[in-house]
């Protein structure tokens, strides 16, 4: 078939390509009796407008560009099929970026969007992002964003997030009321601003049970199934372990699990286990997780929800929008 | 800061626009010394090109689409992870289009792609694919695209899948040589040529050990999980309930652990049970689950080098890349 482009249409309709092109863009310059000429021999040629030249030409590319670290973890996935969902019914086209927790590349995806390749921007930082100029450089282009989850708050714009604070006070308030007295608390990257709210509602919730919080009870993980296997088998090899963990980051929840297993030591009996993870196994493992399950569907839809009132020049409200996670108990707690 | 344009650069620099894109482009009409004196400048004023723009000059993106299913199954989060990794080093982005099983999705989004956006595709069809004229039309305009897991078997172009034969026969060999004499064959999409290798593995290996496939032992289920709970408790509620269960696609896994574990029938004892999964949790579940775990990390890296080769004009195979599976053994079919 080869490209059919707008001036072969205009040849053979014996019309403008200025026509041509407004009538495919049903303007109201041009009679209908034209347009239907022109529409039905562009369907009958199997006429694509090229997307760069068109993309020059209204500046709409209906599409959302979505900008996250990873897609293997059961949160995120679940935040793209929310945020599908309402796209869809929109005539929205969604491309899926991801940063790999690079900063570097994060920096580069942006850049890359700055030239209006998508119409808006949801994002949701990488680990490594301590800087929010690249995102106020693309904002400076006029093209909306709205943050979900990992938010820069120094940016204003519209913000999805869940209570870290709450979820995590929950959780640790939860340990503790079933007998815990050491509660360690894993994380992966501490310069998030939900990382910081969860450590926050950790303490909180231990100064509230007259416990005071040790720093050696933090532990950092890495991205490295390897590497935290090593550091989670020394934390549970301690003189004196743990007897709670709480699992902020999914992908912990395999290493801390296994640990025990090499160790010996039995869940919920010796050490009882939280975990923050929206995956479908959680009630199938062995004891049956406890989590913290987040709103990641709900989160998904209302981001790309205030996404469009921004498109549509809707006001929007400046306050972070928060939906609440809830803990659902199951065997890696009982008592 | 606004758009720095081409223009506005030829101006501050007295030279014409031509000469600017040309130097931008590291082309050898232009010396050494221009170049340096234009990228100064670019590099000072922040310049973007705009892809719409440079799209048109060059034809080229740097940017290859993926386009598949669905990212909330840990075999395509594996598979993303290794195009990625590849991707990276030859400074390309990756884009990732989910058609979650629609025909209709997956047309719309090759539509899009036909005009240019980007410079190769990676596609795993969708259950609901059995028309492929839309990825004819593609490679008409000379995209080249390659095929990963879920191929059109009529389209000619390369392709690189597992060995779903081989996996399914294992499996299935693998559930008779522990005793088993009544086994479940789980799938979703009948229309894939995935799910009918499988079959035909899964066939052959009866026959193999004198026993006759029952076409009420293939059981189709559906990609919603109140319907399976229905059909997999309906399966295992029968006068002869199934000796071992193969499930196919890693969301039946959770569906058929549930319905044991609701109709008290003990895994491995009662039944036991093979899933096709890549979830790191599978040595996890109660009890550690038997699967067929994919090369999926593996398949992504062959199929983006396989299109670079494309991209980059050189010869490749005909054949589809066959990267072989491996059936892991736990505590799901212990004797």
């Amino acid at each position: 078939m080869g490209n059919i482009t707008l001036r072969i249409l205009a040849r053979e309709l014996k019309l403008s390509t200025a026509t041509v092109s407004k009538a495919l863009t049903n303007s109201h310059e041009i009679s209908e009796k034209t347009k239907q000429r022109v529409l039905d021999l562009a369907q009958k040629l199997n006429y694509t407008p090229n997307p760069y030249a068109s993309g020059l030409r209204n500046k709409k590319s209906r599409t959302i560009a979505v900008i996250l670290p990873e897609v293997a973890d059961s949160f995120f996935a679940q935040v793209i099929d929310g945020i599908e969902s309402v796209a869809q019914e929109k005539g929205y086209h969604i491309l899926i970026r991801l940063t790999h927790e690079s900063f570097q590349k994060e920096q580069a995806i942006l850049k890359d969007l700055r030239g209006g390749r998508a119409d808006g921007i949801l994002i949701s930082v990488s680990s490594e992002t301590r800087d929010s100029s690249h995102i106020r450089e693309l904002q400076q282009k006029g093209i909306p964003l709205v943050f979900f989850d990992r938010v820069c708050e120094d940016i204003e714009t519209a913000k999805v997030v869940t209570d870290d604070f709450d979820s995590a006070y929950q959780a640790t308030r939860h340990l503790l009321q079933r007998g815990c007295r050491r509660v360690a608390f894993l994380y992966i990257s501490p310069d998030l601003s939900i990382s910081y709210q969860r450590m926050e509602g950790y303490k909180k919730a231990l100064a509230d049970h007259q416990l005071s919080w040790q720093l050696s009870d933090m532990v950092a993980c890495t991205h490295d199934p390897v590497a935290n296997h090593r550091i989670l088998t020394g934390l549970m090899s301690r003189a004196h372990p743990p007897d709670g963990v709480i699992a902020t980051v999914e992908k912990l929840v395999t290493g801390i699990y296994l640990a025990c297993q090499e160790l010996e030591l039995r869940i919920p009996w010796q050490v009882k286990v939280i975990g923050f993870s929206n995956l479908p196994s959680a009630m199938l493992l062995n004891p049956s997780l406890t989590t913290i399950t987040q709103p990641a569907f709900e989160m998904g839809k209302a981001a790309v929800s205030l996404l469009f009132r921004e498109l549509e020049g809707k006001p929007i409200s400046g306050e972070p929008m928060v939906i609440p996670s809830v803990l659902v108990v199951r065997g890696s707690t009982a008592l």
